[in-house]
């Protein structure tokens, strides 16, 4: 038998006691939000309180974009044959992939990369974003956080910045994807505006996350979305009803304000 | 071609604009808990600040068990295998079902049931209890969410429960679970403690959730354990290793206070 | 560290040496058809070469349905975000549940129920027969394995019941579920034929297979299937494309003969 | 609405009538093997009898392979959860990745970049290896299809190239991987003999399939040596188990004779 034993630098778990990263879990419940715990829990330290603000707000941002995108239809499909609510959601997360979430981490690669010039070159941001955009076209690599197929000037997006203003982080990020957003315009001739996956992306690295963890981000934040949506299939329809990808109207609350 | 139009209570999304259950999202970005909007996609309503907290408070506590609960282990064999991301928090969320979670819902049926009958007959609170205790052994059926293989007096119970007593929720549902730990005290003769699932079934009662979305609250709160786990397992092991389901040590910080 | 040593009956495996159910799998490799391994592997004794082309029958009737059922759905839909192949097929596997493929398994419980009460009762078939579908119907529980939404005379029960009759079957279960149809006839007034998923769990009953089981022949049977749909999808069409569940036309090879 | 109207090549289903890449469903039922199916649906063309055996023994040498891999211990994981068949299988697929099972696609694109050598350079089978080999090298780049951790000599590799020299198979890429296994045997002064990955890459190689399905045959043909794992847990164990990797003993029948 092989020697197995290993290490695991996540989670302490004794007899009435459980410690994750360092913390009693205990402590930590009703003290701290869920944005500053997935913060912890991925990146081993607590974040301050700014940024576990940030972290909710990307969470909350990210919650549910109606029935329409792959992962929603992917759920509501499985839930409609009749599968248990893990198989349904599931299913709809192995949807989130290189073209539904995935562009998070491209244009995190893609700051960066740009961050990564500007620091050892000594370029100017504005120098560094040119000459990113130009290799990326000779290389013919799409830049993605940018433009989308329904919103012109993503509510989510502004919001996200304004709200990162308001906090401690740096804005280095920002303040480099904005240089990209002007640059694209330009050189295209029309705004092709940050969209909220270019948003995200900008956020996750002021708070400095592996680019390989960013597509969990959209994961843990969508999660709910996906259930709500099972959860409606299984109530208020009947199993195997053929599902249109798009000829879908909302039906539920006004415009209300909170 | 069938008429194939249909409807959908979640979220409007129009350009520049996205409602979930009727509030603008870009209004709600920065304003509630990402808690709160989980209460909101699943129920349809805005909760209060205070059942907010506490829905926080309920992801917080099963954000993670740490690597031997099958779903951590299912998650990072198959991280093992070089899956992508979501492959392998898709195998973790099929490892959340009947005994590994459900025992939230079963818990919920139980109190459910106990409370109807408090309500329906007019029996007290410990008659209705000492009821359905014989009726579910009458029945061979389990009394969930109490014991727990490794926890005598569960930490994240005894926080939960003070937390909701600082909230405004009735307790209604708190007091009846603790009169059947009790009532299961005395015919067993030795403690079968509230266990986690008891207890976030006694809230989610409190917040009158349908029991068949128990399931979902757990999967909610766990993924990001999930994902902890995964990058971890890439990228500090090798591909393919054979991993120990128990035989596993913690090397992270020590504890620590926050 | 408890004993965790565990048992299989399954497959053997020394250096160059694996014996699958206790025959040595390259003495298998070109000497038995894939159909026998299956029946061999699940259970645990090696087929007649008859109930062999049998299990053989089964896996070709059921490779693929076109496009339109929700595993393939699910399955393309999943490919179309850029997940990996294996990621897609598992979406599809998700969505082979109670509705999708599992008439099998009901239809199965149906005709042993059937049988039981003949065996145990000395009944008639007809006698059994009129009196479980008088006790389905007191019981709201539905008659699984009758009718097509498309098919009214399904080529595949036809072939695979003329094909048993060959084989060295006992045909009591064909005969049974013939029955039931006619019953059925006679008292809708109407034919609600045999589909494919009556035929299967007829011919599963008499190779006297586990009705849990039965889904999973569906399963490892469509998995082709739902690769080829997976591959046009990836091949022939851009990501992220929105998927019609219905208003698909067929464009291959025109009608041959072989 | 947008036009959604698409095509697809496979299957084209009306009432009463299937026909598969042209054929009737329910002509092959009984004429044609699995083997035979799963070739024709994957490629589009119906393969010779001797190609439909080739395709059989294939899918018969990797039907299971003991309890040990990580897509069966992800299956009785979950299986082991209270988790559904289908939930089960899925997990088992998802482990179907770069590392297990992956190697039979990089051992096609290794054979294929080999006999592209060979044809565009008219360089002899030794030399275009020996310039493979030190590219890859070069390149650091693994060299897929060779040794195995307890198969010093696979009784599969032997069995299935015996197999296709009785079938009508040309033999080059057999030949070509054989002069891989000496030339490796030469430079690293030990023998790391074609496993089975190797031996199937090499006749779906011969049978011209594309590299990116590769996978796909060795998920088809695992899913019922899964499903046979996931029975035996369901059947034999208490559900939560704490299931070892390697700490397991067969218990099955004797080695027997067919």
């Amino acid at each position: 038998m092989p020697e197995l034993h290993w290490k695991t630098a996540i989670t302490k778990v004794e007899p009435n006691k459980i410690c994750i990263r360092g913390y009693r879990l205990d402590d930590l419940i009703g003290k701290v939000s869920y944005g500053q715990m997935v913060y912890l829990v991925l990146k081993g330290e607590m974040p301050s309180e700014a940024d576990g603000k940030l972290m909710e707000a990307i969470l909350v941002s990210s919650i549910d974009h109606g029935a329409t995108p792959p992962s929603a239809l992917t759920a509501i499909t499985v839930a409609s044959t009749g599968a248990t609510l893990n198989a349904s959601v599931a299913a709809g997360i192995l949807a989130i992939s290189k073209f539904h979430g995935g562009a998070i981490e491209e244009c995190m690669l893609l700051l960066k990369y740009g961050m990564e010039k500007i620091i050892s070159q000594g370029s100017s941001i504005k120098q560094a974003v040119q000459q990113v955009i130009s290799e990326y076209r000779n290389e013919k690599k799409r830049l993605s956080g940018f433009g989308h197929r329904l919103h012109t000037d993503d509510p989510r997006t502004k919001k996200l910045f304004t709200l990162a203003e308001k906090c401690d982080v740096s804005g280095r990020y920002i303040q480099l994807i904005r240089e990209f957003e002007s640059e694209l315009a330009q050189s295209l001739g029309k705004k092709l505006p940050i969209n909220v996956d270019g948003a995200i992306a900008a956020l996750l690295c002021e708070l400095d996350f592996d680019p390989i963890l960013a597509n969990a981000f959209f994961m843990i934040a969508r999660i709910p979305g996906l259930v709500a949506h099972i959860y409606e299939e299984n109530t208020r329809y009947k199993p195997m009803r053929i599902i249109h990808p798009s000829d879908v109207e909302y039906d539920g609350p006004d415009e209300r304000e909170w």
